[in-house]
This record gives C-alpha cells, structure tokens and sequence, in this order.
C-alpha cells in the first residue's frame, strides 16, 4: 500500500500558516498575476530559519478561494521549492480545497507530481455535508492520491458547522490523514477530549497556538504541537511557547500561555468567531502587514482591505502593538536565560 | 454604456432549471468528461418546445460546484448552441459561481464570447458575505462583462442566508441585473413584500412555482412568472399555472396552484428546506429520473446518489407519483377545454 | 364528554390582540398594582363596539411574563366581566402561558370559574420542547380543564422554533384546541400549506392580518380570519381588510392589503423579527401611544421603554405614521362608498 | 451599604447542585405537594457531611420551572434550615429564576426572610435578553435584596445565549454578585479568558467539574472551584478533584481529571448540549436514580420521564455504569493513600 512520506508521529511543535503573499496589484480585478513569489521565497525561509516545525498554507486566509489556478500551482511549486531546498520531508501541507472531489483530486495529483509531502484540506462548502458525505470524501482523496499526507482543515464558519467525533473514528482508519488543523469552537473541553478518543493517537489534533496550553496540560505528549496563524506576526512568543511546553516547564508556559491571551484580548478572533469569519482574509492581512515580519500585499477580490469596518481595524492594531510588546518580552527572556546559562 | 440584449421587461412565465445531464460515468471519481450532451440538446429542446419562458442552469442541482471547467465549458456551449438556433435573444441564464470575483469574470467573458445573453449568479460561498460585499460582488461582475444580463441566485443555505432588502436596492440600480431567482424563505409575506419595493420593478423577484400563486394575486403585473425545478419532471402544471395566471383566471389559478403544492406535500423540500439542502443535487436528480421527462444519469462526487437517506428516496417517489397524476390532470383537463371551444 | 362553548366554526374576521394597561406605575420596580382597569374596560369596549370578531390577551405584548399572579388576577376578571356583558358567548381567550403544566393548568381553572370561554397557550419555554413534548402538553391542558377553548399561541422566538406539521396534525385530534395565532414565519408558503392540511380544518391556522390577503386568495373559507395586534393601534384598516374579503372583494382586498403592508415597511417587525422580538413589549407600547386608540402606559420590569434603542423609535413612529394615514384613506373611503349607496 | 453575608473570596471548591426530590406523586398533574422533604434534608446533610463546599438549587434539574410557589417555598425553606444547621454562614444559594424582576424579587425577598445566604439567578427568559437589559436586571435585583449573594446562572440553552463579556465586566460593579455557574459552551479558551479578564476577581467564574482542570491549570487561585451536577451521583471524583488540584498536585489532577472525563463520554451533555438542554431534567433525574446517593424520584409535568428517547437512556446508564466505576478507583486511591501514610 503507498504511504505518505510523513505520520502523525513525525508531528509535533508548531504548524505555522502563512499567506500567499500578494503584489501590489492583489486587489485589481483584472490582473491574473498576483502572486509575489519572491516574497513567498522569503516568507517561507524566514519561517523555516525561525523554527516552524511544520507549515500549511492555502487554508482561507490563504486565499485558496480567491487565487487562480495559475496562482495556486506558481505559488504552491515555489513553497514547494523552497521547503524541499530545506528539508524534503519537511512536513508541508498544501491547501487544495475546492467545490468538489475531483478538482480537489486534480489538485493533489499536481502537488504529488511537484514532489509536495501533503495537502490540506478543507471539504466542498457548496452544501452543508452530513457525516457520511464528510469521511466518503476523505476516504476519496486519500485513495486517489495514497502519497499525499493529509491535514484535515476544520473550520466552523467555511466548512458549515463542527467534523462530528464519529467522522474522526472513521478518519483514523484512513492512514493518510495525519493531522487535523482543530478549530471545534477554539476551546478545551468536551468535545475535544471525546475526539482526541475518537482518533486514538492515529491522528494530530492541533488546536490554535492560544489554547494549546490547555489541552497540553491535561493530554501532554498526546497533544504536542499546535497551529498557529499568529507566528507570521513574528514567531517568537509562539515558538518559545513550544519550547517551554514540551520541555514540561509548566511555569513557563503558565507565563507565555498567558501573554499569548493578553494579545489576542483585542483581536475579534477572540471575541466573536463568526464576526471574524465574515473579515477573516482582510483582518490577516491588516495583522501581518502591520507587523512587518513579511509583506501581506492586499487581499485580492471579493474580499477588498476596504471593506474593513474601522472598529476591526483599530482593535487589530492594538493586537498588534500588543504582540509587538510580547515579542520584545520573549526575546528579552531568552536573552536573560542565556545570559545565566553562560 | 454596453447593456445585455435582455432586461426586466423580457422576462415572464416560466423559468426553468434543468439539470446538467451525466453520462453512465457521472458518479465515477476518474471521470473526466461525464456530460452527456446528446441528452443535454435533447433536454434544452423539449423545455423550449413545450413551453418554457426562461431556462437557467448550472445553480446547486445543475452541479456548478461538482463540474470540472472543462465539463462547464463543454455543457454551456451546448446549451447556448442549442438555445440559439431557437431564439438568439432567449432569456438563457448559464451558471458561472465560483468561489471569487476573477474566476466568475473569467467564466462570464468564455459565456459572452460564444454568444450567451446571461448569466445565473450566486455569490462566493467560503465566507459569509455581508451586505457591502455582496453589492461590491455584482457591482464588480457586472463592470467587468456589461453584455451580459444577471439573474442572482438567491439560494439561503448554499450561500448563508438571506440577501438583505438594502442589497436588493442597491442591485437595482444595476442594470445588467435582471432577475432573481428568489428563494428568501419560500414563502410570501413581510420579505417578499419589502424586496419587491426595494428593486421598483427594475428587476423580476421570481419566486418558486408552488408559492408563485400568493404574489400574483396581490402583485398582479409586478411578478410576472417564477422559476421551477420541477418544470423538469414534466412541464404541463407549471404552464398551465403560468397561462391561467396571466390570462387572470383565479378560479382555475386556485385549482392548479394547490394542487402543485400538494404534489409537494411528500417532497422534503416543503418541509425541512435545511435537509433538502444537504441532499439537494441527489435528491432533484432521484425525482428526474423517477419523472421520465429526461434522463439526468447519476450525481457527481462528492455527492454520490447512495448517500441518500431510504426515507428520502421514499418520500421522493411519493412526491412524483403525485406530480405524474397531476400531469395527467392538467392534459385532461386541457382536453377538455380544447373540446369546449371546438 | 365536556366541551367548549366555541369551536373552529365558531371564529372568523379579526382576532384582536390588545395590551394591558400599565397605570403611571408600570414601570416600577416596587409597584404591584400595575394594571388600569379603567383603560382595560375602556379599551375592550371600544374594540368590541368598532367591531373585534375574537379577542386574545396576555401573549407576549400583553404581558404574560411580567404580571405578577394578581395582577393577572385583575386583568382577567375585568377582561371577562367587560366581554359578558356584552356577549356571554364571545370568543375571548385569555393568556395563561407559565414555565410548567400544573401552573398552567391553575390559571385555566381560575379563568374557567370567572367564566371565560378560551385560553391563549403558548408552551412553556425554559428548555426548547420537542414535538412529543407539545403534543402531551396541549393534551395534558385540554384534559384538565375541557370546558375552555384553547388558541394555540405560536411565536418562533418565544417559544423557541415552529411548531411542527406533525404536531398540528395531532392537535387537530383535542376538541379544545380551537385555533392559532399562527406565526410560522410570517409568511404564505409550504409551511402553512402542509399546516393547514394536517389540521383537515378542525382548527383555524389564523395568519398575522399582513399577509392574511395570501393566505385568503388561495385557501378561502378555509382561513377565514387574521389576527392583528395593529388593530390596536386603531382598528378601521384592519376591518375594512376583512369585511372586503370575506364578501370576495378581491379588487378592494388588493388595495388594503397593500396598505396595509406598505404602513408595515418601517416597522421593525417586517424586517428583522428576531430584532423586534428582543424588543417586543417596548416597541408595541410605544406604537399604542403614538396611535392613541388606547392608553398603554408604560412596560413592566425587566423590559423598561428606555431600553428602546432610538433607530428602532423613530422607525416605528413613522410606522404609526403610515397608520394614521391609512386610517384615514379607509374613513374616506368608507365615507364615498356610503355616499354612493345613498 | 447593605451586603451579602459572603463574597467571592469566601468561595472555593465545589458548589454541588442538587436536584428538587419528589415523592412518587411526583409526575402526577393533579398533585400539589410533589417535593420530599424528608429526603431532602437528608441528601444536603449527605453532601455537606460529604464535603460540598457551597450549594446551589433550582436551576434546571433543579426544576425551578416545574415546581408551584408553594412548593418552591416548601423546598426552600426545608433546605435553608437543614444548611443553616449546618453553618448559618455556608454558601448556600436557591434559586429564584423567574419571568420577571419583579416576581424574582419577591422571591429573594422570601429567602432573605427565611435567613437564607445567596440566591441562583438565571435571566428571565420569554424574550432574549440584550446585555443592556441583562445588567439593568441584575443592578434592579441587586439593589432590592442587597442582603442576598448572587450567583448568576448561564446556560445558553434556557437563557438563550451567552453572557457577553461586556456584560461580566458591567456585573462586576455589582457587590452581590459573588459567583457564576459558568457555562459559555463547556470549554476552556478565548471566551472565558475574556470573561475572566473582565470580572477582575470579583466574581468567581466556576466552570464544569469536567473541565476545571484545564482553567486551573492555567488560572491557577483566581478559578479555585467548579460546579458540578454529577456530585449528586455520588461526589468522591469531584471531591478528589478538588482536594488535589487545590493542592497543586497536578499529577494526580491529571489523572481523575481524565477519569472524570472518560466516564462523561457516553452521556449526551458531552457530546450534544441541544439535544441534552431538550431532556436536561428527566436526564438528570435518571441518572441521580440509577447512582442511587439520593433519591430523586420522577420528574414534573411537562418533562415527564416517559418522553425520554430510549438511546439517551442506554447511554446515560453506561455513563453512571463508569462513574460508579470512578468512585471505587477514588475510594481505593484514598484508601491506599491513607495506609501509605499511615
């Protein structure tokens, strides 16, 4: 039977989710060029140098809905490119989610043939999908293209509601499927605890970068990374926090866990999910050009930067200068805990 | 300014909305080509012979999410080839949502470029479109390909819920958009009433055949016609709904217009508008094929015919075995009028 | 077996739904003598003698929820006394909507041996009742105290969602349950179609007299009545509406009910009904004393007037607005087709 | 300024919320005098002898719906004296969650008089609450019964909807309010980090049982209890729980802290909270029978025990199958701890 190159064992630390950076024709509604590859070059270097330990893109602030088909293969052969210059197997994943079974098919045979590890992928949102159609369809991909590992991308407000514990039961019994990028209502209870039992180790459940703490401090090493969306904002709080946690230093993470929380207080993310859903591609955008770790570009059509509301805009700058203080903290801790090391 | 050869004024009677007809491979996950074009011209004549005002395809049950590009472009051309050597300027909508601004513009201009008059357009579904993107989103399209006319698609759950009455008002002032095959909750009050003052007649608010009744007795000449699926299970009750209505019969209106609604009594459509839409593509083609008036072949993945519910399946056949009572109904009951005036 | 004083037959034209007077202390938090009973006898005469077919009290604008137990006490003894004297016999139904059976049930028995004739029963709505649930609650009441006519009360907002199809269809087995103040969505459709067939015409499905006109034009006889909570904002549009559809007036039925819903425009109600529900009591109150047919004075802890936000006031004066215009347009009207008959 | 006997610094532990005993009359429509008295007093004195640390009734199970005035006085009453034996000052607080402020005032003010601590305060909910209107209810309670400690109830089934932050922050400068029965979706995460922040220690935010471990992980002190309904089937895991987190033993927290967990999965509050809110008393009255530490007896009309589906009996008898299983692991813990340290 073919395999993925890669497990949910090889699975842990941080899965980083960048843009697709765009030039600065992104909003034009006749350009059909729009991807900055040069900036995706540097972006992803700059993620793999940092320490991303895995990375996914092509998810909604990806744009995976509003890039070409020519702009996702120059966008996703040129991360391809980059990673494997970096480290073949590095876990990658690709965003190649569509309306339907087989585009999505046609996607992963690309992404198989320009030698990428795995795919993520959302499910066709044309209709809500029972649980049957759910693990039908992954059951699908997975034996049409057996080489690609699978994330599954698990979004509330895109995909129509939450993946039922008995669609992850089936899911594990697909060896393809390796990870899941875990939203379930960005919080730590029931339902993660049933499906974390649902998937019996065969799969990675990463919650979002701020409440990885939570399920760490129960599940420990059955829970040992997280995604995170915010590292493009600058890495370091995100990192240290991994560095912390899976080094079990539960003071530690106590302080980072925290802080991470303090930044996201503003952000609407943390406030109202579907609000955020509705301006989800604009507000990451607005996020990760006003932090300057990479360059954004616009958001490309429908989903225009002016069709912000100026409150969201004014809350995410202060989640941004926020961040910007943790970040300072963090690299002020290292600095510190160096110093008294040496 | 260019304008589509077709406006408001053109459209009334009956709308159509076949289905795109599958090959024997419809339902197969290597399949690459599964339009069955023969049985797609055969389909287009017969709705035009016998009567329809209006055809529109490729919305949910024409599968434009399921088709690849190369399918859509091969169906359309037929249909527009088909509809053409009948009536250049026919009042034909052809499907064209994507999940972006570009790709739909890119569908419209190949739709222009082999002569279309218009197109049927619902919105990007990945996120939740508030009311400024929605009028951004047909203000764009409608800039980009002026020559063609628009009939939106209204459809609550594909694409989240209502369109506000404040975007109806501003599509009015669009002139390409012609029409909208108004969903809105499937029934006539307070919406319907607001919708239909907000767009001033600039454009047809075309409700379901089975409701079509409730809006003409009140707004007589304002609602025109209606748009109808089940037209393609055999069309004789919907004409003759439509040619007893316009000809202001109210007492045979009555007789026609409850008998279709109990003819749908046993379809889950008029009972459970959510469920239906998670079974939407299989269920239509299930009552298509079931009816006899074309042949519809199977769904296409991810949304295969046996992922249907048996008590589904049951109250589905229910339903047509009504509808082909009805069917004979209405040609003896046209019989016997032709009898009368002879 | 014992059995009501009305039944279905027995209702037809206008069901009215006035409030209960608050005094000048209704809003305070210490009173518990809230009720006016002057403006109570005041306002039901003036209903009963312009011409109210049926009246229901103590839904949701009249307060229910917030009397205390005596205050209801009062209201419905005086509600009652006034409505005998003038016809012992007239359909009258009281509220009598608690959080349980047994309450429920108490309050019947209280009316019953005041000597009222119906009840007005929403179900109780702590926890979202399932259908079974309904069905036992309806039959629970109706076996307690068979000697009143109940009027189901049906508001998806209160009461958490519709009731469904199977459930009218059970409720047309209890002698009791004589009608509904149906609400389904506030409009005609394939819900109140399936809705009125379940019931086989032992129970009146009376629609919100805005929409009555649709509901009429198809089903006739078989909905002979509305109900209206804007009668009491002065009741002439809305008698003038029934007396010109019952005596098939369609033409003039066109005319009023267009009127009718084009005062409705502005109204909250007509645009956002989960809005207006948040706002209710406050909103009713305030259009009453803008039109000034009665007196309602203010509304009961917790929903106090000030709570009102200002968009929705100033919308709603200019529905009363509409109102007062059309009340007019109908006394003139009235007046020209009484010159022509002299 | 007149306040509370306690405040949210004197709370800590485990707040036990027990349900209304009934006698065998307990389902019977014509009974007036349902609640057991008898074994009433006895289960408090079990879970305060057991070592509950504060008490909350008449929530949901707590039937504050169901039950007469006379008899939530009965109840009331015999719970007060029976605690107050206890400890006059115990955190001890009844529920008064009426349709009204002013009918729940006259209950507080009946607490007040019977000597009673604190009171359990859901919102009224016939209409949804805006968070305006929520806080003017709790100021308006608050200032007429400042003797009494408020607990505030949040369940977003019977109250329909969360708490918004907005409105925590705004019941902070509320001195009565000393605690919340946390709900908020069940889960550890961006919500209740944002709730947590907003009260600034002045209310104690107490999660579920099943997931305090992941808020005390993290929160460490400032969330230093949790509610539980499952003490009532016998209270050792909450207990243990209790005693090792508040010992920082987080090794062993982690284990019964999973245990506790594990032995939910099966029980329907775990995996559907709608479906559960639709039979939450009759769920939990089967559930407290079949564990046997209290009697409950049958439920109050119209939540009778025979509308619960078969399914959600099975799976709520293997859910107390495992917790009885729980309580043996515990008590062999303990003992062998005992011995260990002896």
């Amino acid at each position: 039977m073919t395999l993925p190159r890669i497990s949910a064992q090889d699975l842990k630390g941080v899965m980083a989710y960048p843009p697709t950076p765009a030039k600065d024709n992104g909003g034009d509604l006749s350009a059909r060029d729009t991807v900055d590859l040069d900036e995706t070059e540097r972006m992803i270097r700059s993620l793999l140098h940092d320490g991303a330990d895995s990375i996914a893109t092509n998810g909604t602030l990806g744009e995976m809905g509003t890039l070409t088909l020519d702009e996702w293969k120059a966008f996703a052969s040129a991360v391809v490119e980059t990673v494997r210059a970096f480290n073949p197997d590095f876990p990658l994943f690709i965003g190649a989610t569509t309306l339907n079974t087989r585009d999505t098919i046609d996607r992963m045979r690309f992404l198989r043939d320009i030698g990428a590890v795995g795919v993520l992928l959302g499910r066709p949102m044309w209709s809500e999908m029972t649980a049957k159609t759910m693990i039908r369809f992954y059951q699908d991909v997975a034996a049409a293209v057996p080489e690609l590992a699978i994330c599954v991308y698990d979004n509330t407000a895109a995909f129509r509601g939450v993946i039922p514990t008995e669609v992850y039961a089936a899911l594990a019994d697909i060896p393809q499927v390796v990870a899941v990028k875990y939203a379930g209502g960005a919080a730590i209870g029931f339902r993660y605890h049933n499906d974390l039992q649902a998937v019996q180790g065969k799969i990675r459940l990463f919650p979002i970068e701020c409440i990885w703490f939570f399920a760490y401090s129960l599940y420990g090493d059955q829970v040992p990374g997280c995604w995170s969306t915010t590292a493009t904002c600058g890495p370091e709080p995100v990192f240290y926090l991994r560095d912390v946690l899976l080094a079990n230093d539960f003071e530690e993470g106590r302080w980072i866990a925290e802080r991470i929380l303090w930044a996201h207080e503003p952000f609407i993310v943390s406030r109202d999910f579907p609000e955020f859903a509705r301006y989800n591609i604009q507000l990451e955008r607005l996020r990760y050009e006003a932090a300057g770790y990479m360059k954004p570009g616009p958001s490309r059509p429908p989903y225009y930067m002016d069709l912000l509301p100026q409150d969201h805009v004014s809350s995410t700058l202060e989640h941004v200068r926020r961040w910007q203080v943790l970040r300072q903290e963090v690299r002020d801790r290292l600095a510190a805990r160096s110093a008294v090391v040496q």
